[in-house]
């Protein structure tokens, strides 16, 4: 069953008491949001999610999204939702005030996100994309063209897309053929045909912006020769309202796995006018100064959906009675024990949640560096922080997919057959989070952007930023004798990450096909030694609080089995990924391509 | 897209050469079997399922199927691919001489089975479940039952079904409420209510035949309670046709993740005439006869959809053009390389045909087993054959499958965004696979039979028929320097699961839930290392026969690569599960249920 209510006490924790230390110092900026204000703001999300998006998620995804006569349609409930949505402002979160956002900082933005994805993902996107355009918007668009667009966009009441993908181009945008003619006012004429485009026709706002990568006739080929455009659905009339038609056409919408109340358009534009967003064939550039905060969110986004299943898993495991505790009956008076007494359940469990504590912890510090590269005033701390965040999208972005993807997972498994139901709602968090590892780079995309270009960048200077407190952490703490076992345990897979860096550093400069045959086990061994370190900071807190006599023992003890649950069964994959890199690429490149 | 070509090459290497020296001796009751014969089996079974089966998969995912008026409805084209199938005798193909079937051994049916899982797994749980019935009415049934029954089931114009679950209980069967009220006649009233009953009602066959779980009205509680009946949907008339109807009725067919063209249903019996099969109050007993070779069936599933997966991945990579080689471009003609030139692309083809190749190698040997068992004259041997198959089925069929579903996501992130497109038909292998680590039993209590029963059953006699000739292999070959890294990698797997296991025996006896607790890392370790013997094994025939100067050297050469892969990225998994297994059950069952 799909239940969900917002994990508000972690999400506290996270934000005020883990990081407290980030040695970002404090953002002044930020001083407006207070402890009630954003606890005020935190459960009044949490109630949204969970009052108005989450009874929408089972119907959409049975519904889907439907084109008729070029008209396409969300599934019932949807319009309604986003309206309330809008209303209540929550399109304009963390968007800047200038354009009649609220400017709410990453830190509490992506606590929401987390909620918005845990109850509704196909939900998520329609907002998210507008965020996207926006920021692309705000940081490479035309005074005119962010006066024109950016009020409707930040408001909600107009969305926007992104429309990179071609049919025969995804993750190679080069090789697009979608072609700008510029014109004498100064404006272009778009004409081509884009799939795979989240939101690129529906039924809830007035108008539709796309952002679409497009060359002009004169442009370089390859990347170098991509330009980013503005292109409306309708034409903004005089006094800024709805137009005429722009010759933007939704031909086809596609049937997926999954996030099927998510519109995900073939869009064809035909002679569409548009105008140029940044410089000329600087098109990629202005397109990636949006995805690094966009994969964070889809990072997110695995956040959410483990999080729903996780819960949805507990609500199944303490319902469903059959067989007997191991230990002996824990309730002889019914036919049988809950299922949660059982150890593999258990085990099943308890991954989902140290995942999910475990991503949120780690999710937390990005978003505070993502804040600190903003608002910092002190530029050392900006840089620190823009290098923690370079280092960390693409972490975050496949990491949390990857182990979001195997908690929905283990959800269906606690489920039993019951789970294979649509009914029981779990398994739309399997199909819903399988896309996350795909879009917006994929995930092995995203390890080759780790080691072949965050690694080698500033001959290592993002990775430090990552080191330095992990090793401070490591020494400050050998001493500690409650904490021996997870500093241990931290010591061991922060050396054997360091080990792997060095071989890649190494063998990559002979040969990048080495750096590329270890990406991926690369990426998953940074990303558990990120969280061992959130998790063994946030045991250390515990204790400390613990030790106090905090009033809220419980979360903090639970904190503490949880750490060590990921100590204990979840951590020991980081030898997996050593011994993997370890064997570099012989045996992975040596057959000849015709004996596949 | 949905390719398959029967991987006939490697199956004639699983069932010629690699298990060649089992230890089982030769069974002559499998002489009629000659090579001949066999490869025109195999060969005409390719055809088949490649021409027959596999057209109607991607259909039969989107039609699904029906029930209207009380009739349930297979996809179109189902109906007439059974007759086909039927016609041809593929129904008969395992079963007994005497009702009719062709009596092949299991070493060529499970390849044959393979085969129908791979290109249309819904389909094959028709004929499927029908093999299950036909062996438990042999293994139990009175004459009089199996000379009415056993004919028309083995020739394919009736099926069975098994009727387990109830709603309130699946896994803990002791439960169950449908009653059996003994008649004058010597039958029985069978009244209650069955769901996730596979091929549960159907157009494909005039009869089917239920064998159902249920209680009479004098029986024990739980499990000890519980009896085997036979009840048909229509009572056969005099002359052994169809007659009158016999109060069995669908009420409902369930909608599920994935295997949507096999009519999963909910059966209702009203009163149905119904006859003991085996003893009263030994259902259970008649029912797990069964179930063994069903659950190794279960693991084929896993092991067909992951071939398909991969030889779907393999098609996209070798079509699809994204980017440039890191090593330089190797098709410098076209806009872009190939995706199979990308180390992570490798990576992803690579471990997916580890897997199969490895599950299949496993496989051959427990089918081996399995004909021993049943065959040799040997009573020693079939002892010894049995203990295997009695400890490798719990492996089997949750290993197979839990690395199936692996490949079958490795195949749709070869795809990208295209894979999750529906239209790209390999989505569907991800939902098809999924439900194959639920049913037959959670692959979790594959691993609670495997450490709580298989492992302390004899003290300790079945691990000895894998341990024995596992030790053996690693003995005799330690000074052979071709294979040195494999019999290293071998031998350190090996190390870790004897010790693993004595850590289970010995806290086990103190604490059932530590072995609970240990069960799936414990399965999966004694599963990898199973399949790097296999890999071994096979590269120590490849070497020799290349050194030989054998005809089809690619396929050996291709061998010897596949398996150093596994040794190199997939093996090392197996410290993670040592890992995970020493840590025992104290931060996986420390957490308060409330605090979940």
């Amino acid at each position: 069953m799909q239940v969900y209510e917002a994990p508000l006490r972690d999400m506290r924790f996270v934000l005020r008491e883990l990081h407290a230390d980030d040695g970002y110092g404090d953002l002044p900026a930020l001083e407006e949001f207070s402890d009630d204000v954003v606890d005020a703001v935190l459960e009044e999300a949490a109630r949204l999610t969970r009052d108005v998006l989450l009874p929408l998620n089972r119907s959409g995804d049975e519904e889907g999204c439907t084109l008729e006569n070029g008209v396409v349609r969300t599934p019932k409930g949807f319009k309604e939702a986003y309206e309330q949505f809008r209303e209540g402002g929550w399109c304009a979160l963390a968007s800047d005030p200038k354009w009649g956002g609220q400017g709410l900082p990453e830190r509490i933005n992506k606590l929401i996100e987390e909620m918005i994805c845990a109850t509704n993902v196909s939900f998520s996107l329609y907002p998210g994309l507008t965020h996207g355009a926006t920021t692309a918007l705000e940081g490479h668009g035309s005074e005119d063209l962010k006066n024109a667009y950016l009020p409707k966009l930040v408001e909600g009441s107009w969305s926007g897309t992104m429309c990179l993908t071609e049919a025969h181009c995804g993750t190679d945008l080069g090789m697009l053929r979608t072609r700008a003619v510029p014109q004498d006012d100064g404006s272009f004429r778009i004409t081509g045909a884009k799939i795979f485009i989240s939101a690129g026709d529906h039924d809830l706002t007035e108008n539709i912006i796309h952002l679409v990568l497009a060359r002009t006739p004169d442009a370089p080929k390859g990347v170098k020769g991509i330009s980013l455009f503005l292109v409306p659905k309708y034409l903004p009339n005089a006094d800024g309202g709805v137009g005429p038609s722009n010759g933007v056409f939704c031909t086809a919408i596609e049937h997926k796995m999954g996030i099927k109340a998510s519109a995900t358009c073939q869009i064809s534009f035909e002679d569409s006018q548009g105008w140029l967003i940044g410089k000329p064939n600087k098109g990629m550039e202005a397109m990636f100064t949006m995805m690094n905060t966009e994969r964070v969110s889809v990072g997110v986004q695995g956040l959410g959906l483990a999080e729903a299943s996780y819960q949805a898993a507990v609500y199944y495991a303490k319902d469903r009675v059959q067989g007997r505790s191991l230990s002996g009956a824990k309730h002889p008076e019914q036919a049988a024990d809950p299922i949660i007494v059982h150890p593999d359940v258990r085990r099943m469990l308890m991954t989902a949640r140290a995942y999910t504590e475990g991503c949120r912890a780690l999710g937390g510090w990005v978003s505070r560096a993502l804040d600190a590269e903003k608002f910092s005033t002190d530029p050392e701390v900006q840089k620190r922080a823009g290098d923690f965040v370079a280092l960390m999208t693409p972490v975050v972005k496949a990491l949390f997919t990857d182990l979001g993807f195997e908690a929905t997972n283990l959800g269906v498994q606690v489920y039993g057959g019951h789970g294979f139901i649509r009914e029981s709602g779990v398994e739309q968090h399997v199909r819903d989070s399988r896309i996350a590892m795909i879009y917006e780079g994929t995930n092995g995309i995203q390890a080759l952007d780790l080691v072949g270009r965050k690694l080698p960048a500033h001959m290592g200077r993002y990775l430090r930023s990552f080191f330095h407190p992990v090793s401070q952490f490591i020494e400050e703490n050998g001493a500690n004798a409650e904490l021996a076992t997870m500093i241990e345990g931290l010591g061991q897979a922060f050396g054997a990450l360091q080990l792997a860096t060095g071989m890649i550093a190494e063998r990559g400069l002979k040969d990048p096909e080495e750096a590329g045959a270890a990406s991926v086990d690369y990426l998953r061994l940074l990303g558990l030694v990120a969280i061992a370190y959130c998790f063994a900071r946030a045991s250390k807190i515990a204790q400390a609080r613990l030790a106090e006599g905090a009033e809220d023992a419980g979360f903090y003890k639970a904190k503490l089995i949880t750490a060590q649950f990921f100590f204990d069964r979840l951590l020991p994959q980081a030898t997996t990924c050593f011994l993997a890199i370890k064997a570099g690429k012989q045996s992975m490149m040596a057959l000849d391509e015709a004996a596949f």
